[in-house]
């Protein structure tokens, strides 16, 4: 009888370690500026959209604002940031829209692929604070292949709150070391340790364009690390 | 420009429905009969598990028992019937096991096939009673093609209470109106309607074997009735 894998579910940081929030944001940015003929500086109004989540979740977190949901987020900050880049012109129709580009971001190369191997041998769930239409969505249009979409929505706290990773763990029916982390910020994986999940360490040094800003992994021991999916497929031997 | 489908998402009721629960339970108690010599009326038995199931959840929504998942019921039910079906040198392992067996339920022939179609066009999610766990494993096993796993485990509230059926829709991010149920139950199906859900009936005459009892129709109108999943992707144009 084979010994089981002391791992038995994989759940996953989605923005930024799964898709490319940044590339696919500057894309519809610029295909909405072909369409409608308003320039905008797309790869600045990625970064302060971005900008502006964290402390939008901390904020949920810490009991100061009431929760939202990140589409609901992501709307508030895009509305703030529509001066500040000359898109006052755009009708409601067309914001709402351009919020739900969340919906439709773009996986890096290597994720289809990988997950697809990893699928093969463990349960694959997102754990990412995207609310759950958004997860559905970006899956369904991208082929992501998940056995299951949690979400932070779905325990109404934000990671890194370490309730959001335990939960996670009970509801796919696993002890917390029997589930691993994988994401590209050091931050997710650390406060999933911290929670008694196993962590893998996908670095994107692409995720904030080229020569863009990484977390630092100073201080941090992470279980796997692998520069793609694929290559985590090859070291968890799926 | 196409005119959208007013149907968006469908959200399924999987015990009876997409599932045979009763011949699965039966094959599981047939096979442990056979490994361990432990004879009983493995018909009775599943019937009898089952019948403990609805007052157990109707127990929780009314707050009269703490909020136990699925498994927890269902080993429970197991445990007071034990003396009954002569299974007391049954080992805990054993007991843990076939409580598993709930994990483990074969679809109907038609379900893979019409459920594959109907994804094409549709966003599919679970809409169970069943724990996450237990809804994962058993898609996982049978193939079945999920978008998304929403449970009353994630509510904290079982069906038949309208804010499974409400919470369900807005996590998928539709208004009630373009999300349709689909069951084997006319009562869960007059819940999901008076939530404002569209119905579709898939009547299952095998659920409770040959000859077995149904749920009556009498005053019900559902908004699609088919003989099977696949029969509703015909209705449905998928």
């Amino acid at each position: 009888m084979d010994t089981p894998h002391p791992i038995q579910a994989l759940v996953f940081d989605i923005f930024g370690t799964v898709v490319d929030w940044r590339g696919s944001i500057i894309r519809e940015g610029q295909a909405l500026q072909a369409r409608l003929g308003l320039a905008a500086d797309w790869p600045a109004l990625a970064d302060a959209w971005r900008a502006g989540y964290a402390p939008a979740m901390a904020r949920a977190n810490a009991g100061q604002d009431p929760w939202t949901n990140i589409d609901g987020i992501h709307r508030r900050i895009l509305d703030s940031l529509i001066p500040r880049f000359g898109l006052e012109a755009l009708p409601e129709g067309e914001r709402d829209a351009l919020n739900r580009a969340w919906h439709r971001l773009g996986p890096w190369p290597d994720a289809v692929p990988g997950l697809t191997r990893l699928r093969r041998r463990f349960v694959l769930s997102t754990l990412s604070n995207g609310n759950v239409a958004l997860l559905v969505n970006m899956a369904k249009r991208a082929g992501l292949p998940w056995d299951c979409v949690l979400s932070a929505e779905l325990i109404g706290r934000y990671k890194p709150d370490l309730e959001v990773y335990r939960r996670a763990a009970a509801l796919l029916g696993f002890g917390v070391e029997q589930v691993l982390m994988v994401a590209a910020h050091p931050s997710d994986l650390m406060a999933a340790q911290r929670a008694g999940l196993k962590t893998a360490y996908i670095p994107r040094p692409q995720e904030r364009g080229p020569g863009g800003w990484m977390e630092s992994t100073e201080g941090c021991r992470f279980d796997w690390q692998a520069p793609s999916l694929e290559a985590l497929a090859d070291q968890l031997g799926a």
